[in-house]
């Protein structure tokens, strides 16, 4: 089985680990611009060979896995070169646009939209590691507009990879994973900015921080190559998330401001209502 | 040694396994108005025996771990019962209010005011861990103020413990903790309630949230009974960092409504650095 994974990072390469291991067969092709990345994808052993696009008509999976401004650049024309029986899958974090710009596309049914909910802080080749996926939830968007075929190839990878199915419309994919996803990457983000800003003095910072700041504020380490075009192509439901947040946090503010402090007392016994919703989620 | 643990949960129950698995000769008395919390803590071993107030001129050490406002209003009358040779300390992650309302005790030289930065989100005597301690930062406030001889007997607990020590003054200690700590657990709570106001279905919450969105939502699963006093003690601190946190975020916003991207990149590339920052941090 010929893999091409497009953008050979965390995720990309995390898959490559993991096909490698479950298909006998599999040869994994890689393609990067970062001439670098590919450099320690074949060493690190993700990758057997780098590949350009022109290739792209040998392949019999194509996973794109760059960040998702150059997947919606880069989908078409992989369509354009691969053969008919080629599956080509995405991992992004936004879906609607992906759909949106090969709906009419000729081999549109040659694509999966698809986000494994997987993945750490890190990024590049060297944060690639095997199981990444497993036990995890894979979204799928617009399953009816794959060739049931295909659909049935990428079933066989997602099941050997450990991931569990859902199925969801893309509009409603990006509205629910706004608040789930991209909000906690901005409110993790602004707080690592907001104490960065403030204590200039860092070794303070270092002495008084605990766990508890560090896994609030572990997000902030995420990639902005990766993040910046997620935030831009889900704009509209990350501003509503936004808004929402920021108004919860103005009405807390307010209430401590008002000395109400059995309302915040309330506020937190609700949420911690979390404790049961978060249960199973690794 | 007789040591009293007043407020039996996971700090004090914490603090109760390591000091008698330190100290051989180490009794350990626990003062609860839960009575529950009594009994389990005495189920776990946590606590040798039940006591009262009454008994603690007894003490040679007693240990305040009760939720903040309760131990303001408990600090004053504990250092009216204890014998001169005694040394009281607390663990609270408010410093300034516990100081000022003994600044005038006759035994003030008898209380040392720290707070260990080390918890979990949990709560309870069955919240208590051994080593819960050790390698963390254990934050003195007014040193000068506890008698030598009872900072010394603190000390050899302390080490015992594996707590490394920093010395600060109680106002810088409460407007610093406010951004490692008191915010992290706001955004955390403020992120927890958005998310369930919005995604009534939890399902639909539980299947796609992943380890990013558990990460920055952990400190919501938090004790408001804990919480809500810290928040009340340190107004004025935590307002500060909730407007600078709010402004951030509006800023965030007014960027992405303005398709200012670049600058989202810009800004998040820069807050990456809490990476350096985070290294050491457990």
């Amino acid at each position: 089985m010929k893999v091409f994974v497009i953008g050979i990072g965390l995720i990309g390469g995390s898959m490559a680990i993991d096909i490698k291991a479950a298909f006998n067969d599999a040869i994994i092709y890689g393609v990067d611009s970062n001439k670098e990345h590919i450099e320690q994808a074949l060493n690190l052993g993700l990758i057997d060979q780098a590949a350009t696009n022109v290739q792209l008509k040998e392949a019999e999976v194509v996973i794109l896995t760059t960040p998702v401004d150059i997947a919606v650049r880069l989908l078409p024309d992989v369509l354009d070169e691969i053969n008919e029986e080629c599956l080509v899958f995405d991992a992004g974090s936004t879906k609607k646009n992906l759909c949106e710009v090969v709906a009419e596309h000729p081999r549109r049914r040659n694509y999966l939209a698809t986000h494994p909910i997987a993945g750490t802080e890190f990024s590049g080749p060297k944060a690639a590691i095997a199981n990444l996926y497993r036990g995890k939830t894979n979204i799928i968007c617009e399953v009816e507009k794959t060739a049931f075929k295909l659909q049935e190839k990428a079933m066989e990878i997602f099941n050997r990879l450990g991931m569990r199915i859902r199925y969801m419309d893309a509009a409603s994919h990006d509205k629910h994973i706004a608040y789930v996803s991209h909000l906690s990457h901005i409110s993790s983000f602004m707080l690592g900015k907001t104490v960065i800003e403030k204590e200039k003095n860092e070794r303070d910072i270092f002495d008084m921080a605990g766990s508890g700041f560090a896994s609030t504020v572990r997000l902030a380490k995420s990639s902005p190559a990766m993040w910046t075009p997620i935030f831009e192509q889900n704009k509209d439901n990350v501003i509503e998330t936004l808004e929402e947040y920021i108004a919860n946090l103005e009405k807390f503010k307010k209430n401590i401001e008002e000395d109400k402090f059995p309302e915040i007392y309330k506020e937190m016994k609700e949420t911690n209502h979390i404790k049961t919703i978060l249960k199973g989620i690794n």
